[in-house]
This record gives structure tokens, sequence and C-alpha cells, in this order.
């Protein structure tokens, strides 16, 4: 059934009756059912605990009724797989004690097995495929090497990020060791899910915006090119979300399917800045959820609008909703998605 | 001599011997010589101490040798004119304790006798004037409408800004009426700057970039283009600074003579986009000041060769110097340039 869903085919760009619509962090603390988890068990223990993962990976489909799920988890559990000890309180955001600032740091991490020790990762995949009896795909994701090669480096949350541009700008030759190690990981992590029942993937490149866009491409740009070029994804679409890039055109020469659209750009002008060449994922701004109905769908049909119709759109805000997000706003913002896009005729 | 200045020049697009250059928050904490005035008294004092003020305003002229001096000052002195009570701690963060929120609280805003109130700044200038006794231009600035506002609803640091968003969704004609009323407070403030003696004026939209393009337009662009329209210059260059927008063709109309483009787009796109329209000012990311020289050096050169020579550029960082910049890197940054600019030949 999955491969037939309205979102992986949109995803491919093919033909669809519909705007087929996730949510990122869909899984996350904007949920009261999510929430009552969450109170018996810290974040880690959820992500290790293949039950618990499949469990709230599962609400969203039943309470917001969007047409893909993802797996919940998090993109440090990689660094924290190759031994550096990872603190996750939603409220203080992801804290390294030792963070990695030279190469003596980097060589000392456990690259070696690291797919043994994702393995809850595996079965989280597996139960969650069983859970979600082929009602509707299930994406798996990764950071990107240098969205985590940055809290690596940073150890914490940073407002100029200057912990890691100082490095990679001053010791360039261990900044590139370091990303190329943690693009080998991801090219197996993420065939490791795909390997396991993924139906799509996602590359999140958080931190994309605050390189300049020659930066951009040393630094983050070709260790995705590496991790999209050694993809077994057997059919399954690939989606690289670079947020706060200023240009799409490099991103659409890549080996995926979609690219992810954060709210500070027309939709519509991305799509004719690639001549259409990927599907494109996105792009209402998380902060609308918090608005009157009214200019919830307003906006809906304003995005819906700028993209202009026909194959290849994924809705989806343009970043991770918000944890005080109200559920009701959510649920409607799908719905609004679901009927507008049909009303319209945007489709063939 | 001012008008002849080489920054003047560049700003009118009009011939110059070299590049000039200088630097946003270069009167700031990266120079003992400022730490210094600092440490005897805070952040607010020196803003309404026009000795002080004008003290600082012209250390980096002779330390740094940038070629414009810009008043020392901070954007959040226009709401604390008008009645709301600001603590300036620069490691928190402005933080008002009583933020606007609704109509009532913009009512209460005390708009009469505004630059009465400012005066302090007006007398700033003057002295600085005198104290720069026309070695290089003095620039003033306001904090856009939209900047001034995100910190006046939200009260202080966000993450999301989801405060000021749910409010200029939930109530926009609110939201509508304390911008105008900003912009009318800018218009009135700018004018009173320029007819003290600066030579050219900068609008900071620092939070520009979270806003969709449609809300930008909406709630940012129209309120800059409102003040732009009432300026009187005489002839001083205005420079619009909106960081993280995503296209620069709405902000070509405005008039005004110069825009300012953060790190994150390549100069010489955004030069092609508006054809050229007005002068550009930037813009290299702020943390290359902590690599080492021959990186500072090849970043000049990049930002150079992308903006492609000719008239109309003014260089300058993407974004604020950050707190902990090496001074003696930021002397060489502004050696660089004065230097890579003749050699290049890309002057007339």
């Amino acid at each position: 059934m999955s491969k037939d869903s309205l979102f992986i085919r949109a995803c491919k760009r093919q033909e669809t009756e519909r705007t087929p619509v996730w949510i990122m962090r869909q899984a996350g603390r904007y949920l009261p059912e999510y929430r009552a988890v969450r109170e018996k068990y810290d974040f880690l223990t959820m992500c290790k605990t293949p039950e618990l993962a499949a469990e709230v990976t599962v609400q969203p489909i039943d309470i917001i009724k969007t047409d893909a799920a993802i797996l919940f988890s998090d993109i440090l559990v990689i660094p924290e797989a190759m031994g550096m000890h990872l603190e996750l309180v939603e409220s203080k955001g992801p804290i390294f004690d030792a963070p990695v600032r030279d190469a003596a740091a980097i060589d000392k991490l456990e690259t070696e097995g690291l797919i043994e020790r994702l393995g809850y990762v595996i079965d989280a995949v597996k139960v969650t495929k069983e859970r979600l009896a082929g009602r509707v795909p299930l994406i798996g994701f990764s950071g990107s090497p240098w969205t985590l090669a940055t809290y690596m480096v940073e150890g914490k949350g940073s407002k100029n990020f200057d912990v890691v541009k100082s490095f990679i700008y001053t010791d360039p030759a261990a900044a590139h060791k370091l990303l190329r190690l943690l693009a080998d990981a991801v090219v197996e992590y993420l065939n490791a899910k795909l390997a396991a029942g993924c139906d799509a993937v996602q590359i999140f490149d958080t931190w994309a915006g605050i390189l300049s866009p020659a930066d951009f491409e040393e630094f983050s740009l070709q260790y995705i090119r590496y991790i999209c070029d050694r993809l077994e994804t057997n059919g399954a679409p690939v989606i690289v979300f670079a947020k706060g890039v200023s240009s799409y055109a490099k991103l659409a020469e890549l080996k995926c399917d979609s690219l992810g659209v954060d709210w500070t750009k027309e939709i519509g002008d991305v799509r004719r800045e690639i001549n259409g060449a990927k599907a494109l994922q996105g792009n209402m701004d998380p902060t609308v959820l918090f608005a009157p109905k009214e200019k919830i769908r307003a906006e809906t049909e304003r995005v819906l609008a700028s993209y202009g119709g026909g194959a290849g759109h994924v809705f989806n805000l343009g970043h991770g909703i918000l944890p005080k997000t109200p559920v009701e706003n959510t649920r409607y913002f799908v719905e609004c998605i679901k009927e507008l896009s049909v009303e319209w005729g945007l489709f063939f």
C-alpha cells in the first residue's frame, strides 16, 4: 500500500488526488497523548525503547490524521552511539558535556559497531511498521553531517555558532575529517533504516542557514551529496531539508526526490528557481497554528496557491511544530489542506 | 568633507578609489577601550550621556580605522522614551518587564514629546560631529517598526517569536496600530538625527527574516516604505538592512540608496537580482574574524570578487561584530579591504 500512498507519489512528482500532508515533530509535546508517555519516561528512554517510540510515532496518525508517520527519535542518537554523553532535556536543548573540538577528540569517536549500538532504532522501525499496518508510509530521518557536527562541537545551544565556525575556519582538515566520518555513519544509518522498512528518508540540515553559500557548499552540501549518492533506496523517496539556505539551485542537483522549504521563502518561487526538478515539501510558518481558524485557513490556501497546483507538493510546516501549539488548530490545519487542495481543482 | 567621503559616495553608487568599510557594532564590547568606559557606566547611561556616547563612537575610527562612524546608541531607546521600562544587560539581552500585547497597552505608549525625551541622542550627534571634525561621516540609525515591535511584544529574547506572531495573527488591527505609531516615531527620530548633523541613516530590520514573504510585506516592509518616503535627507544616504529576507526585489523599490546584505547570500547574486538599483553593504560572516589571518584575507577577497567591482559597494560584516572578536583581526580585516579593493583593480 505504502508505495501507492499520496505521500510517496507526491514525493516522486506523480499524480495525486489531493496534496498530502505531514508535520515535522508531529510526534511531540503539543499532543497530550505524547506528554502522557513522556511523563513516565525520559526522552532518551523513549528513543531507545522500540515499543514507546512506535506508540508515539503512531499517535498523530490517529489524532491529527496526517498522511505519513515519522519515526520518533532524535538526530543526536548518532553522536550518542559514538560515545558522547548526551543530556536531552527538552526545555534546555541538547547538551554534550564533552564537546568535540580537536583531532584527538574526533579520533576517540567510536565508529565501529555503530549500527549495532543503534539497533533500538532499527527495532523501532519494525515495531512501528507493524502497528501502522500499511495505513500510511513511515519516514526515517537523520541529521546532516554539518548539523550533527554543529551540536557536537558547540556542545550546547548557541546564538552565533562562533565555536563551531572558529573550528572549521581554524582547523578545516579536522572539520572535514569529522564531517566525512559523520557522512559515512549517516549512509550506514539511513541504509539500515531503509532495509528495516522505512518508506522514505529525510535528511535534516537544520543549521544550513548559518553558513555563507560558499561555506555551505564546502562544509555541508558536499556531504549531503555524498550521502545521497550512496543510499540504497530501492525506490523509497529521499527528502533533503536544508533550513535557511538562500538558493535551491545546487540542492536541485542532488540525487534525491524532494526538497524541504522553510517558511521564509515563497514555495512557488523555489519551484520556479529549480524548474520543478524536485518535489517540494512545506512551508507554512509554524506560529500560524496559534492564530484564529480563519487565518490558518487563509495561510493554507496561500501556500497551496503559491505552489500553484499539479504534482510534486507535500504540505508541511516550514519547521517543526511548536510545543504549545493547540491540537485543535493542528487538526483543522490538516483538514484545510485535504479540503482546499481538492476544492481548488489543483489536480489532474 | 563628509559628502565627498568614500562612504557617502559608495552609498550613492558614485566612483570611489577603493571600497569603503565600516562594521556594525564597531563601537562595542570587543574593544578594550570600550570596555574601560562600560566598566564605569551602565549601557543606558552611556546612551544617555552625550560625552560618553561620542567617546565610544569615535574609538573605532582611531583604533580600527573604519571609513564611517555609527553613533553609539540602542534601537530600544524609542520604546524606552515611550514609557516602557527597559533593562539592558548585554549578557542577557534587552528585557521589558511590561510587554505591549493589546490595544490598551498600545494606547498607554507616550508618543507626545518623544523627540524631546530623546534629546540626549540629538546632543550626542552634535558632540560626536565635533569630535570627528570631518574625518569620517557619521551614521545615525533606528530599528524598523517591526523589529521594535518584536522586542516590545515579546518583552525578552525569544527562540520562535511565537508571542509576537500570535499577536499579529490574532489581532492584526492592534498590530498595525502599533506599527504605524512606531513608523511615525521613527520618521520623527531619524529626521531629528539628520537635522542634527548625521551624514547618513540606517534602518535595522533585524527580525525581518522571521516572517514569511507575505507577512514581511504586510507587517514590516510597508512601514519601512512609509519611513523612507518621509525622510528629509537633504542628500544624506539612507541604508535599509533587512536581515534574513529571501528576496531583495521589493526592497530595491524603496526610496533609499543602499541595502544591507547578511552573509547567507552571495552579494553578487543580490546585485544581479536588483540589477544594481541600489548600493549594497556587506557581507562577510562575523565569525570569520575568529579565523587565522589567511582565512580573513581570503574571505575578504571572496566578497569583493562576488560583488564584482565598480561603484556601489560598502564593505561590512553581514551582522554585528561579536563581543569576543580579536581586535587585531578586526584591524587586519579593514586593512585587507583597503588593500585588496585597490590591488584588484576593481575601480575606475
